[in-house]
């Protein structure tokens, strides 16, 4: 085994899994480890303490004149359960073919890991880097960095830096290289409907009373028209349409919708007329229901009219969708559409706006050449479905953007049992940081 | 106190709650209690094993060419949960001005009991009946009667009648003689809609996947159009409108918007356009969401697609639907709305029809006779919107209609803490026994 890997598995080897608190000095023993590994390197690399798990911040000696550039990741990994399904354990990485199973080897351990090795061999062939580095890496990702915004905040000349790159998102597929340049942003609320003050019995009352059940539902089918749009008024305003380019470019991709369909295995699809799954996916906003409950739900039947029934609702936004907003207008809908023989309470949550940077930019072509150097071929350049709330942060705080150089693949198990990252994937992300570096430094 | 009333609390003392197990041996004492009573007063009475609690039949020694009049009842109570919120110990009668309040006091202790105590009375005055009389009072109604209809199947001759004398119903206030002559009928289903094969990222693949908890709201938005009629295709083709005489009757009564308004707390009505609430809840059919869930339903927010989402739906029936034609109806319906992109699978409940008996019969003409000789005034004649399957069997099974003959008040509290009868209505009982079963002697 390669130097290289040996260490990297020792790496693995830490349980660090931030949400359990049974495992919080594993996780600062894993930070420990890492700064170390920086330091050997000859970073200067410091573990900041936080109300939660430490935020390890390494730098190379700055020197003016050459672009600094951040480079984020997580040393912090999802729980293992269940267990039982793992094929090996998931804290004893192992090597089975080109893939190394072990929890976090995708997710993230082995994508920073990687950069940091990338770093490390140019240190080592010259001496000095093309670019200043600092490595930013937190053990709170997984329980949504809780800590990391006030971080940045508070440490925003530490931090100066002129752009971002992270590891942390996928490849279309094995040896494509692909590049996110858009996240979606996300608005969640939950609503209540109450009808009677109490449950009722459904034969002495029903017919003549508002059910809640049936009003939540009522509500929820006025969210989408037939052709899968949503009704609520000005959802859409501020929408910016897809580029051209930008569907031809996610049309050459692998067929979506039969992805879709595999990856999901729902009997078919459903989603906005006029758009392709990758559109719907990537580009387009949602209103999706991410629970819904009232009246009685145990075996069997109950006659009855429950008094309350609920939805928990998150919308799916894009540039340049404004979250407050659309909170505020999905409120207005639901207030309009709800009956006033109801009552109905709207909680409103968490939300964060859709990301997106320009591909064409510098950075982004330069982030393509590296891609290019470190696979072959030209870059796939798409967006995710998904939120990644610490990009819009480090943007907001630290006004960079992101270069996002996913090297997760389609089947790497993320978050569930058997996760695995390629050696292949490994040692052509200590390339990809390489090249990178090369072409940030311009 | 007087001896009646005495011997109603000890009736009262036993915790005949048929439901828990723990008080199975109670719910014997009290049905033994019972037929020693029926015993004492000269009747023949047994108690009849079933693989549940026993049933007591008692009657009069029958004498040729007069009616036989069955009349029902049930000793077991409901359980007495949340206890904190009684007054009073639930199976310590207490006495409050006119009210009694105990567990079982209106439902249904003191109803048949007033019935025994009126052929105690005539027994003892006349020693003889104006007709023969069979009790028949079970100790399985709070749980479905599992086993009584196959008990009237097994003892028709033993059961052999002309008609059935009910007091388990309601008076629309307190002194107004009240006959129910219509019941609804209940038909149930539960729905399960399958979409992904598990729970998804909903930033992942939400747009393009269907949501089950969404797909199931919309199917039971499908059930009512604006004006709360149910658009099932052929579910009102076989109801019977209502009569000019009854929508007169009814409309007669104490406002029964108010009172629905009133007695459920609801912010408002809804319903079916063109009835008044009193005739949507008797003499309307219904579809009813009992139970609804899908998705995340715990604290906070979760951004998942549920891979299913369920819901139960009853339908209260009115003459002449067929309740097993109108499940058929129900599910075709929900197959057809149901999008090809989701798989729903329909279980058929339990069902069971609507009960009416003409009020103008001549039974049901002594019965008001015998209403208005207790009480005072002219009957109100009403339906109620609950199922009482035990009627329909008895109809079924017996070949016989029942005179329902209500005597419990409307701030009764059946099923709920602070249950009670009032001694007023416990002696109207009484004379109501008298009356009714003069009246049907003819």
């Amino acid at each position: 085994m390669s130097p290289h890997l040996a260490e990297f598995f020792d790496f693995l080897r830490f349980p660090s899994i931030s949400t359990d608190s049974r495992h919080r000095d594993d996780v600062r023993r894993c930070g420990e480890f890492l700064a170390n590994k920086c330091r050997s390197m000859g970073l200067g690399a410091e573990l900041h303490e936080t109300p939660g798990h430490p935020i390890l911040v390494a730098r190379s000696t700055p020197k003016p004149g050459r672009p600094t550039v951040l480079i984020y990741g997580h040393y912090d990994v999802q729980p293992v359960d269940p267990v039982s399904e793992w094929a090996t354990p998931p804290f004893e990485p192992t090597l089975v073919g080109d893939k190394i199973y072990a929890r976090g080897a995708t997710d993230n351990k082995g994508q920073h890991f990687a950069h940091l090795l990338g770093v490390e061999e140019t240190l080592k062939a010259h001496g000095d880097l093309p670019v200043n580095v600092i490595f930013l890496i937190e053990g709170e990702e997984e329980i949504g960095s809780p800590n990391l915004a006030p971080f940045l905040a508070t440490h925003r000349d530490l931090l100066k830096s002129d752009v971002c790159a992270v590891s942390d998102t996928g490849m279309i597929g094995p040896g494509i290289p692909t590049m996110t340049y858009g996240l979606r942003g996300i608005a969640c609320l939950e609503f209540k409907i109450h009808g009677p003050v109490r449950d009722l019995h459904s034969g002495v009352y029903g017919g003549a009373v508002p059910n809640p059940a049936t009003m939540v539902s009522r509500i929820i089918a006025s969210l989408h028209d037939d052709q899968g749009r949503i009704r609520i008024p000005g959802f859409y305003d501020r929408v910016v349409p897809l580029e051209s380019w930008e569907r031809e470019m996610w049309a050459s991709l692998p067929d979506g919708d039969a992805a879709t369909l595999e990856e999901t295995g729902a009997p078919g699809l459903w989603g906005e007329a006029g758009y392709t799954s990758l559109e719907r996916r990537w580009g387009r906003p949602t209103a999706e229901v991410n629970g819904i409950g009232g009246g009685y739900q145990g075996e069997g039947s109950k006659t009855v009219i429950g008094r309350e029934a609920m939805a928990k609702l998150s919308f799916r936004l894009v540039p340049d969708q404004n979250p407050q907003e659309i909170l505020e207008l999905a409120a207005a809908h639901l207030q309009s559409v709800c009956p006033p023989s109801c009552r109905i309470e709207v909680e409103l949550g968490h939300w964060g706006p859709a990301y997106v940077m320009d591909p064409h930019s510098p950075y982004g072509k330069a982030a393509q050449r590296a891609l290019t150097r470190a696979f072959s071929g030209e870059p796939r350049l798409i967006r995710e479905g998904g939120s990644i709330p610490i990009i819009q942060a480090i943007k907001d705080t630290l006004g960079v953007d992101s270069l996002l150089l996913g090297l997760a693949l389609p089947d790497c198990q993320i978050h569930s049992p058997n996760e695995n990252f390629t050696v292949t994937n490994f040692e052509a992300g200590i390339r990809l940081n390489q090249a990178l570096l090369e072409e940030l430094a311009g």
